[in-house]
């Protein structure tokens, strides 16, 4: 099976807060990334196609269909905006890049699978929020 | 189970284009990919082994014979090399970052396998085109 | 003469904005990085001290002494924190990585100077606020 | 699923060398990296937990605990040391890349999987000895 | 003094060659570099401006203006090309990377100088073959 | 004026003592650097010659004749040793990464001046001991 990957980046503000707790929860359970004023990343985005590349391109998918796809889905919506207060579709989701990698999977699953040759399809969204913290979702492999 | 993977680089031109299809159809679907003057890549190749370490060493495989495999297999026929015009396992191929790593598998796979300790196998080949673009070529763990 | 750096990093958010501006016109200046619900990023530092190294150590400067220095001086104040809004040493100044570094080299350089062997100076404040836009203060060498 | 990874470093000396055998078979197996006078590394250490996030922080687990247990178990060990005089959980094992993510894994797995979320759990320890040889080790997926 | 710093990318074939002299002395100059079929490589750019901040902006260049320079007069005509035969301003110029930086330091001059704020002036040009292979125009300060 | 770079690799043992002075000078000093049973790192190296092109070739250097300078004089006696026991060079330095570059930087000075075209010269000696601690000798530019 061959798998292929497509990077991007965006900048961001967020915090971790969670509005059905207390403040002192909050504080106690993500320390500095609660703080109310902000504060952001530069968040490098992996997304990876897995299946069989067409014959007649040699493409599992058109890596650039796949960047427009991550610039439309993703990065337009993300890049240079608040997280927590901008992204319709991150409205009540805690942005943990755990939960981050999560939704951008949902984001990107149906357009990719679609775009992608034959039975190919989205497998693994990875996204660096630090050169140090890193989170997956990866979907079963058929 | 344990994965050992040795790094190596090479440069190359080369051009996607399917010559049993028409100059327009090559063009739209390869674009500037397409040119015919050719373009070029500083490729980075990971090779992954996956296995068992011998007792006696520690090693799944010793690094330096990988090393030597990947030189003699990938890197002379390919580095300074055009992808199109002048690797003999690449005739007939569009070199894609999908079909190369397909074909790098191929290249590497018996002698990987009878250098490697017990039952360990070449289980991925990894092919970055540039730092945005990856492909991978990835076996069935047993 | 002999260049030692130190690398740290944190993250910040920030916006771009002159208040003495219109909003219009901060709006045509900044573009996106003008967004008043604020953007962050993984700011990437490098401190460079010049001079002779001490005979009987070898250091220009203790690097971990430096590594210290960095960390009151600048990633306490700055580290999950919002430019704009929460530093001392940063009200009235608008957070271009420009101004960034030229307040970062006062802040850090009585000191660095103090601490650096014999005639030893600070060089350099250099600061990566994406992997594509770095900004640096040299002073003259003497 | 989703997989939360955390790098860590840590520079060390070692040398390859197996007891139980020959200087001669030692030298002829492990070359240069059997030097008797010690070589070292800037070892990068990747740790990797799969599971799914607590819905009320969005952590897998929190990546500063996993920092903490990476740096009591792994990093206070090991860092500035001697992986073949000075480690306690490394007696009697070749400091292979190999064997080091298979013990690392063994020192990192009862807390780590204590701390992660419900039935989150460690699933990889990969080791980066120098930018090209690079082993791991990973678990079963449940 | 304060250096601002743009990266940007492409890719290009190119080959080593002075026409004016024999095919052997070109072989034996050039080596692998000479390949009549070429070769290619991922080129990383780095532009820097020196100078001071606009003290309304704290700019020394606008960083988006400066990409868009850089995009138009270098990454429009190389990227995806073949340095040899498809670019105008290197006609007759062998594509070494000394002396492309030199080139491109001539075809961004003029419009940067123009752009930038007040007395600020492109500072260097630094041109990236592969990893370990680099080349750097620099002016002299004033 | 124009720079060109090579970088290297290599892999050794060291630790930071000075014999003229007591065990407890020494230890306050260097802290875990100075563990008697060693560490080690990943050195990256940098060297920069500046200068003029050859106009028949393009090159301030031959890139290849500089690697090979680089190999023979620093990697060769560098890589895989214990740089207080096995390099005679350095008998009597203390191996900070500042004494190394100034050492470096006279091995390579002489050889690397005669293979220079014209009027160039080595410029500067970069060591990365680490990524975030560097060292660089730089010469004066005529």
């Amino acid at each position: 099976m061959i798998f292929v990957t497509r990077k991007a980046h965006f900048n961001a503000a967020h915090r971790l807060h969670n509005p059905d707790r207390s403040e002192q929860w909050n504080q106690e359970k993500f320390g500095k990334c609660n703080n109310p004023y902000w504060h952001g990343h530069n968040y490098q985005l992996e997304v990876t196609v897995a299946g069989e590349p067409d014959p007649e391109t040699g493409y599992v998918i058109d890596l650039g269909v796949l960047k427009s796809i991550i610039q439309r889905r993703i990065l337009d919506p993300c890049d240079h905006k608040n997280l927590n207060l901008e992204v319709d579709f991150l409205q009540g989701v805690i942005p943990s890049s755990e939960n981050l990698v999560r939704v951008f999977f949902q984001q990107l699953e149906a357009e990719i699978n679609q775009e992608a040759f034959g039975s190919s399809r989205l497998y693994s969204v990875k996204l660096y929020e630090t050169d140090r913290n890193i989170a997956e979702y990866r979907s079963a492999l058929k």
